[in-house]
């Protein structure tokens, strides 16, 4: 059976857009001779509607998306992922479905029965379960359609580890129906520490059930061995991040406050790659308290990529600032307030070019720093996107050889010099942060995998150092709340994934 | 039967605190000669613990907390709401229970069947439901326990209306053991348009099961009528999320931008009557493009309240950045960029101030220009709380008077003057903006309601009004994501109740 795998990019929403792409995909995979194409879950709608799905328009239109695909279905079949009305008395009002397509007609709708309800994962919000089972019949073959989750059996649970959380396995309620072959349609979101759990379900559930299995991307027998080092995997998924975001948002271009540091000139190199050099515009903007290197290290790479700049001192304002402020602060002693000023200037600046020539602003914070609130609010910490704010400080430095390994693009000097956020005199960031090396240990094991601090200190870390860290962590909650969108490449960042009270009181 | 009722203001996490609260209360009712003593639904971790339940240690730490309020139960019951571990292979390793404990024990733990998660409930995430139902039993007397939404048997389902979303109701089955009394713990938020409704509920229960109804405000059988006017109430709604927000934020002092509008007139008013006057400080910070009379108001209204403030002009560092953008701007006309840039620096201003001397500042942006993107990101749109964003314009002028009902507070001028954001010559909200009057009933209708545009327009408003609002809301989504966090007062405000995609594209 030569089947279609199509895995295409979809608007959340644009019913009519993502339509129009299923159609002109089963027209392609038809002349192409295949008797099958597979597309992912909730296409229809685009991936993730989130509340649009409690809009009683977006089910109407995507009912007459489901009616219109399928009429373009002779000579081809079609499995298509979208929601469909839950006709039952009680329960949500929604199913997560597969269509299953032939012959100008729905011939099944096979509900999702297993919901993932936690990290980004809202789906009991929206969705009521399935809970009956049918495979359906291609030319002769009867196939058994999963919808994701339903062929995981175990689930990640907090710091409890893995558990199971579902009572019945909806493959062994198909199999009962002896199918050829096993098909799951999904809409996984890219996560570099994933990769391979995912690949070792798709595994398992082949060789448990003794069927080839397809997913929308390939078909899972012998996959090819996965790469050791996940960094190449992490950039290219970071500038189709930028590309996307930019798209779908109509936006062109992108503005980055280049500082010298390397934060900003991987941003910046990413930016350039996905959007080109000429759509991405750096702007330096040296105070006091910057180094000549930075300013020099800045204006080479910006040279090395091709990108337009403009140096933009911040010394006036912030002379006039100190003036305004002068009446009212003038018995106080210098202190972050006027560090902050610095990167609110800077922020005021940025979001004035935006403003003025139509850039979307691109945030240069990572996840060590949005982790342990290392950052101004309404300064650095501002932005249309957060590029990085889901890659941790040692792995920037990865990231960045990354990027030069076909060329040098980050002058070598911005990746070797100490980190510092240049707001006063010889500041260094290990003046306030645990060296990275230590820092992003921590940080992985309580954040991504949800550790407790007596578990990392058990595990041999400093018992100081993580008490330090979580205090870090939990004391800034509240910048979390007011930061841009993280483009997310683990599987677990910041954002609506990890959802903690500000308003709180907890040390564990 | 003496049964008392204690509605305690926990802090979410802070499972110590939360303990000695509950066995001080238990303590003081057995005094006062109660067989019985009611906490609300998740007292011992406080409500929400969001993903603070995902970590062992909070449950862990609960369920010793549990076993110590057990011990001080002598003479006395309690029912007391907090998570229970899952002992099942499968599901969520959690139920949302209530302990009844007697006599130095837990005699029985209740699940919580129905879990809501729709809005800003998330049950699903964290807790397995309930599937077996038994009453206790206290001086001879069966009692029916149930948690929350147990005794909802319909719930909002989007612009569908109601549904119907649990196909059993836990007080049928705990009838069979024919209880003398029903008791309902919860922790309800705050809603003023959720009000009629939840006594509503109450009361069918009550009559439909024939029993008297305890939660934990009261006891129904007559309740007591309802005001018409729900604004007194939204008032102290408002000035007790302040001053909560406050308190368990470790914050003690308030600083907010005054611009002799409404708004911050009517943030300033309930932020004294929160923190007090002499822990509030209002900031004028007049442009040339300031009425003379929008300073002379809000001094007027500072010596009203007797709040200490102070005057700090934008106009040298507004014109020390206009020189710095001149080479940079030269052939472009002012546009929006440079009435941001006002915004912006007030908000660099608001935060120096907030940083050099403590104070926390707070956001005076109101929910229709929150849900229009009437507001600009960075600048007035900053804040470590939003007091208003789940008001409407039109609410703001009733608050205002309310305010003012016994002693004139606000000056009737700031009531009267037409709204402006005094960002250039001669602006009006109205210029932007349709007038609030129309603005607001729609998006009432569309963000509150859930309802479509078609269904608002066949409900006599304007096409063109609709389509304009629906625009201004989809299109302010990315604003929406970086605002501070909102004191929620009616059933849908902005925050995680609301999740819309940023990256999306609808018309519905």
């Amino acid at each position: 059976m030569k089947v279609a795998l199509a895995q295409l990019n979809y608007v959340p929403g644009d019913i009519g857009y993502n339509t129009s792409k299923i159609i002109s995909a089963i027209g392609r995979a038809r002349a192409d001779g295949a008797e099958l194409i597979v597309f992912s879950e909730l296409a229809i709608t685009g991936y993730p509607p989130l509340d649009l799905l409690q809009r009683g328009e977006l089910i109407t239109r995507s009912m007459n998306g489901v009616k219109e695909i399928a009429s373009h279905c002779s000579g081809i079949a079609a499995i298509v992922g979208g929601p469909s009305p839950n006709t039952g008395v009680f329960g949500k009002s929604l199913h997560n479905s597969a269509f299953f397509m032939q012959e100008g007609k729905v011939r099944a709708v096979i509900n999702k029965t297993l919901l993932p309800t936690y990290d980004i994962f809202d789906e009991d919000r929206y969705f009521e379960p399935g809970n009956t089972f049918q495979t359906v019949e291609l030319n002769g073959a009867r196939i058994a359609i999963t919808i994701c989750e339903d062929i995981w059996d175990e689930q990640p649970c907090g710091d409890r580890g893995i558990c199971r959380l579902y009572s019945i396995t909806p493959l062994d309620e198909l199999m009962k129906e002896d199918p050829r072959l096993i098909i799951n349609i999904a809409a996984n979101p890219f996560s570099h520490n994933r990769i391979k759990i995912r690949e070792e379900v798709f595994i398992r559930n082949a060789v448990q059930y003794n069927r080839p299995l397809i997913t929308e991307r390939k078909g899972y027998r012998c996959p090819p061995p996965l790469p050791e080092d996940m960094t190449g995997l992490i950039h290219r998924a970071l500038v189709t991040g930028i590309r996307d975001f930019f798209l779908k948002s109509g936006q062109k271009r992108a503005v980055i406050g280049l500082s010298g540091g390397i934060d900003s000139a991987v941003v910046l190199a990413l930016a350039s790659e996905a959007l080109g050099a000429q759509n991405t515009l750096a702007i330096l903007m040296p105070s006091v308290y910057s180094s000549e290197h930075s300013v020099s290290d800045a204006v080479e790479m910006v040279k090395n990529l091709s990108v337009p700049y403009h140096v933009v001192s911040i010394e006036e304002a912030r002379q006039s600032l100190e003036n305004t402020f002068r009446p009212h602060f003038a018995d106080r002693a210098p202190d972050i307030t006027e560090e902050n000023i610095q990167a609110r200037l800077r922020a005021v600046i940025l979001m004035a070019f935006a403003n003025k020539f139509g850039y979307l602003v691109l945030n240069t914070s990572n996840k060590s720093e949005a982790a342990t609130g290392y950052g101004t609010l309404y300064g650095d910490m501002i932005g249309g996107l957060s590029v990085m704010g889901d890659i941790y400080k040692t792995e920037v430095y990865r990231l960045a050889r990354e990027i030069n390994s076909s060329g040098e693009i980050i002058p070598p000097q911005i990746i070797a010099r100490a980190p510092s956020a240049e707001l006063k005199p010889d500041q260094l960031d290990s003046d306030t942060l645990p060296p990275y090396d230590q820092l992003d240990p921590v940080l992985f094991r309580y954040i991504d995998l949800e550790r407790s601090p007596a578990r990392i200190v058990a595990e041999g870390f400093d018992p100081q150092l993580v008490e330090d860290v979580v205090k870090l962590v939990k004391g800034s909650e509240f910048k979390r709340r007011q930061t841009p969108p993280v483009l997310r490449v683990s599987s677990k960042a910041f954002g609506s994934g990890r959802r903690i009270p500000i308003i709180s009181n907890y040390d564990f």
